[in-house]
């Protein structure tokens, strides 16, 4: 089969590699139908990702078509069209009881990681009964691949962890894939204010276009000040920083109402300040996770539609 | 004044009254634009109420301007426009410091019960500071008499106890007053199943306007089918009960989901059955409650605006 | 081996059955060193539990040493000793991933009850990553035993379900094994007053040896009256039920405080009267479930010893 | 009256001052039986508090008699024994109705701040409903001064806010009056591991005698290492941060468990290091808040005795 592999530093290469089998009874062999580029990605060009050894097929996103499944997978049977999961989890061990299944002791992120990824036209998922999710009927698929790790991001680790509520006031920083995901997922909380502060032009425009009630270029404009005026000087409830780097967080400490969260959504490369000094008795929660529970949720929700309701938008 | 009081079982009476005068330095008098008449009102006249004595003004709902107010009230001002809460609240004894209000020791439902209430020229209102609400601009008022009452109860004890979530699937069942205010608060949260029940069938039309997703009139349809039919066969994750009889308090065990939620909105003039001998082991939550905090939640992000948007329904 | 079966209506017997095998790669067999009674098995006698068939091992507690373990079984392996939970759950399906391990779409309560049990000398158990404990050095394993059901039952379903907190006041109904449970539990709460209510003088004596800080015999005492007036008149925050009847349940809505909960701890064999015409009002939140995910949760903390701590009471 | 004033920088001074008088319906006098000595005192020395103007009476702990009483004062009378919280409230205000008691728009720090404070023979004490608590009979009035502060301190800023739960892994870092104010409060919730790290051998002592299960001098241990060792490689569940500078904020991030907690208890002088590059995927909470709503819920449980229980060790 054709695949993509890290090839070294800054480099890629298209290869023929074996179809993968079944190791494991608990292994299915997805042939996949679509498969998509994280800003992850790049970060394992750059070789930011020690973990990913050259050769590694890259790609932790996707879906398919399950083409040989293991004697003990209960869930999914040859032929059942299948969303992937960046998250593999055993759904037994101690993290994953506690609903961390990116800690998942036999699981978390090995896609494209610590094993062969989504990259290729079949792929070996471990603990496939944790790690994949059927696929409704009608929905389109090329919208989906963003389920496998942006929306439940975005949802996660933006939108939950940042306590969106109806009438909330929402500052969301950065509009990449998962600030975009992020806003979608809000957005079904009804929040009153949602602020998208990005200075890429297009993206802001994207962010519009998506139901953001206010966007801010903070080269064009004080993100500040004009978030202040906008929720009567106190600043957002909930700040989702989805920009990851010293500056974005720095806003994002601006911009906090007393009794606010700012919840951090992704990759950081440096150490951040953070300032106690002025904000210690402003009872703010600040946390920062990678994806651990929410596709779960997301998957077992499926059915009810709440991600029908986000690939209509 | 003029003033609707209560004139013994069955029997309302327009007399008049001198206008109320502030009493205490934490009372405001407040002249009415608004008010409406709520189904509790009806188990007044019915004496269902027996601490509402012959002569009481009747009423708990308004909007109206302040026309005198007490010396120690911090948050008003004569002329500010308001919106009366029908649970008054003191903020400081042991109830209100958990925020159950309605419970406050020297508040809760007061007026038009124990003291003179708002279907008059005036009202005096006790505890102001904790018992009335800024008006925004702009906000029809008319609209805004719904938040007395109805619409708090229908978020806190339907919307909120019930638990909705993006992608819950929700039944109400009843679309009175607070059945319909359930449903517009419960949209709030973008469920993915939201299933109106009621054999009236211009109130069930109305939900149908509203927005509620799938109308049953019990009547017409085998209500527990349909509900089993379009949840998968397991029924809903929030059943909201705002009949208030045995019969819709039976159905509401019908149609709940292992590990969902009944809650129940309000008044039952008889004891139900529960049924543990079938449920015991099915994780439910029952619970039952009046109005209590989230009026005041509602009214501390009013600016915030999420009144503004059910208003726009 | 020997094995104890359901023998139909009222009987069981002492025959010799073979040694299970493993038959799925995910089974565990377990040598059993400690197995116990259940009420429950009590309930199965009489007839109570249509799904056990005449013939079956009973049987759902117990402590043994793992002797055959499957080839994808991954936490275990042979030698190591384990509590068996009476819930087996494969992790993966809608209700393991909500945490709702009783209601696992493959497992559940299969143990002595659609599958043979623990009364015996060797038993076959399904799902054995979900479904055994570590057992931690030095820990009394006939002590241990009560963790396959009663203690995680009466945490989940008394301590956690009642929300019992520090300076909660907290009244148990009824003394038995699950009752008892909730009172060791609880304890680790610190609540300001425990009560424990049971008639049995035995069972009493027993609570209070474990900690009860008040304890009533309602054939000798008001209990009612007591409680009322040891919470100064307001009654329980947090009733455990666990005596299973409706008399108990009747008792229990007499003594709950406004705002506080009734957790149901069990099995009730007739439904039971709720009293909404005089309880409406008064916030109460009323909740019955199984065991579900406590004892992963009691299971996960092992090594952190929670469990030490009850068993050394 | 005797009162001990803030003399400008690193002064004080005792001078006589007028018995103050109430001076709003709200208002009460007490007459201190006992006050305190606080770290913020130390602070405002310093010049640290610029909102304490020279002159001012400094002080926000004590107990004592409420000598005069304000008109509208509800919850108390002449002759009452009570004990001030460091927060005054009114329990209307926008921030209130949130239980942020702290952001009182017309409360909060005030007392010892910018209004006369403790440190003197009588007080003033602004919305006394909401700013006082009656004492029970039998209390040890001395052992109660640290209720003005401390303990709410370290009960809402570390224990809860650090959500220590029945078999959680606890480390608090610092020992002075908020850390063992945490300890003592941690304890009420039964952890499985309390690990205190202080290097004043005294406090350290003392942390012990209290029930710290582990103690660590970091001048003589190395902290990180032991707190691993102690938690089978992980770190601890809850990190309680009392210590208040960088270098105890830096430990707090090396002993946190993935998907842990670090409860800050207090003021920065300055800005601390976030970690975000290497703990951004480990799912942590981080929050920082003064005292709010602890207090109140305590006061509300006086009478359930968690305090008293406090006070008995």
């Amino acid at each position: 089969m054709k695949a993509l592999i890290y090839n070294g530093l800054d480099s890629v290469a298209l290869v023929d590699r074996p179809i993968p089998k079944v190791q494991s009874p608990t292994d299915a062999i997805i042939k996949l139908t679509y498969t998509s580029i994280c800003e992850t990605d790049l970060h394992i060009l750059k070789g930011h990702v020690p973990t990913v050894k050259t050769g590694t097929i890259i790609g932790h996103e996707g879906v398919g078509v399950v083409s040989e499944i293991g004697a003990e997978v209960k869930r999914f049977v040859k032929g059942d069209r299948v969303l992937i999961s960046c998250m593999s989890s055993c759904g037994s061990c101690t993290y994953c009881q506690k609903g961390m299944y990116a800690h998942c002791s036999t699981g978390g992120w090995t896609l494209g990681n610590t094993l062969d990824g989504t990259q290729a036209q079949y792929v070996r998922v471990i603990l496939a009964d944790g790690s994949l999710h059927h696929i409704p009927d009608g929905v389109d698929e090329t919208a989906l691949v963003m389920f496998s790790d942006n929306i439940p991001e975005g949802f996660e680790c933006g939108t939950l962890n940042g306590r969106v509520q109806p009438g909330s006031t929402v500052a969301i920083i950065g509009a990449g894939g998962v600030g975009l995901s992020a806003l979608m997922t809000a957005l079904l909380y009804s929040p009153s204010v949602l602020i998208v502060i990005e200075n890429d032009p297009n993206r802001l425009k994207l962010a519009g276009k998506l139901g953001a009630l206010r966007l801010i270029n903070p080269d064009e404009e004080d993100a500040e000040g004009v978030v202040k005026t906008l929720t009567g000087g106190v600043g957002c409830e909930a700040v989702i920083e989805a920009g990851g780097n010293p500056e974005t967080f720095e806003l994002a400490q601006k911009i906090v109402a007393p009794g606010g969260t700012i919840a951090n959504t992704g990759f950081h490369a440096e150490k951040v300040d953070l300032h106690l000094e002025t904000l210690w008795y402003h009872h703010i929660n600040v946390n920062f996770s990678d994806i651990e529970s929410a596709y779960r949720v997301f998957g077992s929700r499926y059915e009810n539609s709440v991600l029908k309701m986000v690939v209509a938008m």
